[in-house]
């Protein structure tokens, strides 16, 4: 059962909480969605994210077609089965990989041919494969196959990735035929308003049980992609969940709430982690640098993670400059666990009718 | 507080049940001790080692001075609080890493000058400075500093070690001064029985809590290793912990638990884990193995541990082959969990007085 209703508006912007149920249980929105490329969410267990209060994750249709392959999914009764995570998945659609990761070899109205970033090997996506595949993985949430335009790209190329994204969602609400699992349209139009006007308006006539933002945060100004975040509202029918795919730093998630916003997802947290870069209430730290060695505090005092609780600065750079891999994975285990309490804390501000407040104390200490 | 009992022996072996007591624990031998180089057991967390049911794990004197130093871990107020682990610690001495890690620049009676593998950084270690760190470093248990001779070796090269070891315990007996330390002794002697016995009569004259069986499995095949086992109860007196440093594999826990062993350590779980390789009942396991790809059981259908009761051999080949770090988690828990249950069953076993049956029905299973 697939099921999304809005539980309060605020009343100074467009920040809604919001119940999302799905196969896998329901959750409060909005909400931030772990990224589980390849099955997994990197250095991180099921049982370490359910710790942390994960709801949903999301995993790459791109990636886990390459490898291990849908069949093999599909054999282990899916991918809740084959990960062990039995909460909520969705899964995206491979457009975003395919045209990002993958070398393009040719692309038509009919699909798309590439080569496998692992081994070279050719492969060819269209709206009806891309089904095939999500239907085979058997995540909650499936996404449509979309044309993502990079940035920069002429009004043209982003005009024709619009009328080919809404070409193959007719495709995909078509061959989609799985009853557990709910299929979400994408909006594309890069960071032109009326082309993004016109795409939500052939995407949301397809009727889908809930609908996302594709193609921003991928490199245009963060002042752009706010800008087409205020059409939120306009776009986007208010019975319906609303995803901004990729998306992304504590700013955006705040920036996103207060468009209207209900889900995101974003590598950033685990990928910060690995770097050695620890997100903390006043901003980002890098954990590996000199001036944390004797540093004895947690990565962040108003954390209460069971990272921040037992771990010094100290000791995780430490591990970081001794190449451990322990370092990673508690620099994973916090980052996430901040995004995922920084989305709690957002709900309850809306609950109690205080987000714009929340988010004027939230800058106060956060800095860029 | 330190202190041992032998609460049971075995009737028809040299294998004794007993209760070794730290400032940080008391805890049931024989045990094994999971390898924590560099200030972590790789890839696990404290917690975790408490949930699989370690209780004492070793860290790396050698590899701690030279990263983060002891004077960091000394200003942490010692390891325990520098890693965040409540139960017990020993420090081994560095000897071994010091011959076979560092490149070594110059021996003498006097001590011990090498470079430092990470950096090529000159050091000088004496007992007297080795006992200084290791009382900065302050685990439960502190090791003697001694020369490790490698295999093979002539019988002059063994004696010149022997020599060495005994002068350098005395030393460091002299110049420990931590009350709530206990300083082991170590015997070499590399496969020379009366090498051995003399050096096993050199240090138990000085009178240590406990003792330790060094420089064996550095390569030597393994019935010559269980040849100086067998002598075990002959040269250690029976009211002290004993301590065989560096093994090992599950057969040789049994075999040395047979001969009157109480302690082991072993890099060899986390190790094989990073390479793909599992322990199971029936013997270890090539998980990255082609295989093992549609192979929906657990990793050993006989083990109880998180890992086994949620994830398959077909979902772990998968992370090893897409270069996911929760691979080399997922085995290291597993891999421990088998090694410190092996030492459980092998205790309650002692505690029966049927450990010989334990030990033929293990091989029964485990195949080499």
């Amino acid at each position: 059962m697939f099921q999304f209703r809005t539980i309060k508006k605020d009343s100074s912007s467009q920040a809604r909480l919001g119940e999302l149920s799905t196969w896998h249980g329901s959750i409060e929105t909005p909400i931030f969605m772990p990224v589980g490329t390849q099955a997994t969410v990197k250095t991180l267990t099921p049982h370490e994210l359910e710790e942390i209060g994960a709801g949903i994750i999301l995993a790459n249709t791109y990636h886990l077609y390459l490898r291990p392959g849908a069949d093999l999914v599909a054999k282990a009764s899916g991918l809740h089965s084959f990960m062990g995570w039995e909460r909520g998945i969705l899964t995206d659609s491979g457009g975003f990989q395919v045209f990002s990761l993958a070398k393009l070899r040719k692309i038509s109205d009919e699909g798309v041919e590439f080569s496998s970033h692992i081994d070279g090997s050719q492969h060819y996506f269209t709206p009806e494969k891309v089904m095939a595949i999500q239907q085979q993985l058997g995540a909650d949430i499936a996404m449509c196959f979309d044309e993502c335009a990079p940035y920069p790209c002429s009004y043209e190329e982003a005009e024709k990735a619009v009328q080919r994204t809404s070409l193959w969602a007719a495709r995909c609400r078509e061959s989609h035929q799985r009853e557990d699992q709910a299929l979400f349209g994408i909006v594309q139009g890069n960071v032109f308003p009326d082309l993004r006007e016109r795409s939500a308006r052939d995407i949301t006539r397809l009727n889908f049980p809930g609908y996302a933002i594709g193609g921003l945060s991928v490199g245009e100004p963060k002042d752009e992609m706010y800008a087409i975040l205020d059409l939120t509202d306009e776009h986007f029918p208010a019975d319906k969940p609303r995803y901004l795919m990729g998306v992304g730093e504590p700013e955006d998630l705040i920036e996103g709430v207060k468009r209207g916003i209900d889900m995101f997802d974003c590598v950033l947290p685990t990928r910060l982690a690995r770097h050695g870069t620890a997100y903390t209430h006043e901003g980002k730290i890098t954990v590996r640098n000199a001036g944390y060695a004797q540093d004895f505090r947690p990565i962040d005092e108003e954390c209460d993670c069971y990272v921040c609780q037992h771990f010094s600065r100290a000791y995780i750079r430490h591990l970081i400059k001794a190449e451990e891999m322990l370092a990673a994975r508690l620099l994973s285990y916090h980052n996430v666990y901040f995004l995922i309490h920084l989305m709690k804390k957002i709900r309850e501000a809306i609950q109690q009718d205080r987000f714009l407040s929340f988010s004027q104390q939230f800058y106060q200490h956060y800095k860029f």
